[in-house]
């Protein structure tokens, strides 16, 4: 349904431990299946080496490679420091140099962590640094935990990207204080590109206590192209998958224009 | 409660029709009762002469006349034409020249009209111009319908500050698409320091089909707080007078900071 409203790129799973995430047990079987989705680019996450191993064996055309902000954070989510968690994405590089594969550099709790609480900019930076030099081809920027403002976010993106130049940047935006619209404008403000939503917002994360869903795809798509912002995406159809994606959780689901826009294809 | 939280100017009630709008035909009782409270200056929406006549015999500080920027909406909401609507708030401002009462203008359906569709921002400007050369002491932009993008906020109220010079200008946000906190941030970023919204987002507009509540005060106390923009208001307090106003409705309220920010006072 995501790609017949043109969506062309699409993190289908995760290659996460299958006894700690046991969700995304089935990575393989469902990206197997992506495979007969015409025109369009498989992303999976990966946590570590393990991950790579399986991942590697897929059709992905994009790595989505998670390191946190913090070490607390990375010793929950990943369950290694900082440094060990870097040394092997250092290796992942080397080792996927062979294969045509894209590999995006994530920072976890970029804005702020659920263990640790305010997050220095200059933290975030010093990884956006590193991760260039070891041959990241993409930098992603999460809020995993819906914490940002706006304001951090301009000020954050707008140095993240020049220091980038070249090297896309992403940002990885939740919803769960309602300030996700807001952020994703401060984001195109700060002249950002590539935002990382989920429809109807369903998802979150099991290792960031509070966490609610990613900012909703199609009330991202709906600002936009309401602002003359050229998203290609039918909206029409996007809403049909939003509100599958809302039937498939118990949880309720965070994305607001669905709710409002009965009418269908229309920006109003 | 709103009071202890430290809100210091209050929307207290409208001087409408009481067969139009019969939750407000108890307006002059419930600005009695406020009087009792100190500190606080009263204001009351006024649609009209009628209106006025009323309340100038009740203790408010100002009052909050209201044009739509478009004549559906305007024949819809106070039952005449704007050019009708006009020449009464110039009487209105004559009239009140020697009672000590602020007079601000309003502006409604400012970005986008239930029954009209796009507004042009050259109808609002004029507007604008217009009320200022009567003798408004304040205008107000209001996104009535919770239609308005980021970028329609930023360029409308960038251009309205231009003009107002010295008048100061207030945003009046609905939250009825989740853009609510994103318009506000575009507003802060053009200048605006007046911003209207309601406890716990509760509200709407019995003439604009489909408008949800407000903005959430508690929402943008939030964000700005957390943006290092100081409000003065309590907002542990804050949570309490949403939680109440929350209460008091069965349409189910708009606010998100409540359902999330359990640890109250904080701003991480």
């Amino acid at each position: 349904m995501l790609v017949k409203s043109n969506i062309r790129k699409i993190e289908a799973t995760s290659f996460v431990h299958p006894l700690k995430v046991p969700q995304m047990a089935d990575a393989e079987q469902v990206l197997k299946l992506c495979e007969e989705l015409s025109e369009i680019e498989l992303v999976a996450l990966i946590p570590n080496l393990k991950g790579f191993q399986r991942a590697k064996q897929t059709k992905i055309s994009e790595i989505n490679w998670v390191t946190a902000a913090t070490e607390t954070f990375n010793y929950k989510n990943i369950g290694m420091s900082i440094e060990d968690n870097f040394a092997q994405f250092k290796q992942l590089v080397q080792e996927s140099r062979t294969l045509n594969i894209t590999i995006c550099f994530s920072i976890a709790v970029s804005f702020g962590c659920p263990y640790e609480g305010k997050v220095s900019p200059v933290k975030v930076i010093s990884l956006v640094e590193r991760a260039i030099e070891a041959g990241a081809n993409r930098i992603g920027i999460a809020d995993t935990i819906g914490i940002a403002t706006p304001k951090q976010v301009k000020e954050l993106l707008t140095e993240v990207l020049h220091i980038a130049k070249s090297i896309p940047i992403a940002i990885h935006l939740h919803d769960t204080r309602g300030m996700g619209l807001a952020n994703a404008y401060a984001a195109l403000e700060a002249g950002v590109k590539i935002f990382e939503t989920s429809a109807s917002g369903i998802g979150g994360c099991p290792f960031a206590p509070g966490a609610a869903g990613n900012l909703a795809t199609e009330d991202l798509v709906y600002m936009f192209e309401r602002m003359g912002v050229k998203t290609g995406i039918d909206f029409e159809k996007l809403l049909d998958a939003a509100d599958f994606a809302a039937s498939l959780t118990s949880n309720g689901s965070l994305g607001r224009i669905r709710q409002v826009e009965k009418k269908r294809g229309s920006f109003g």
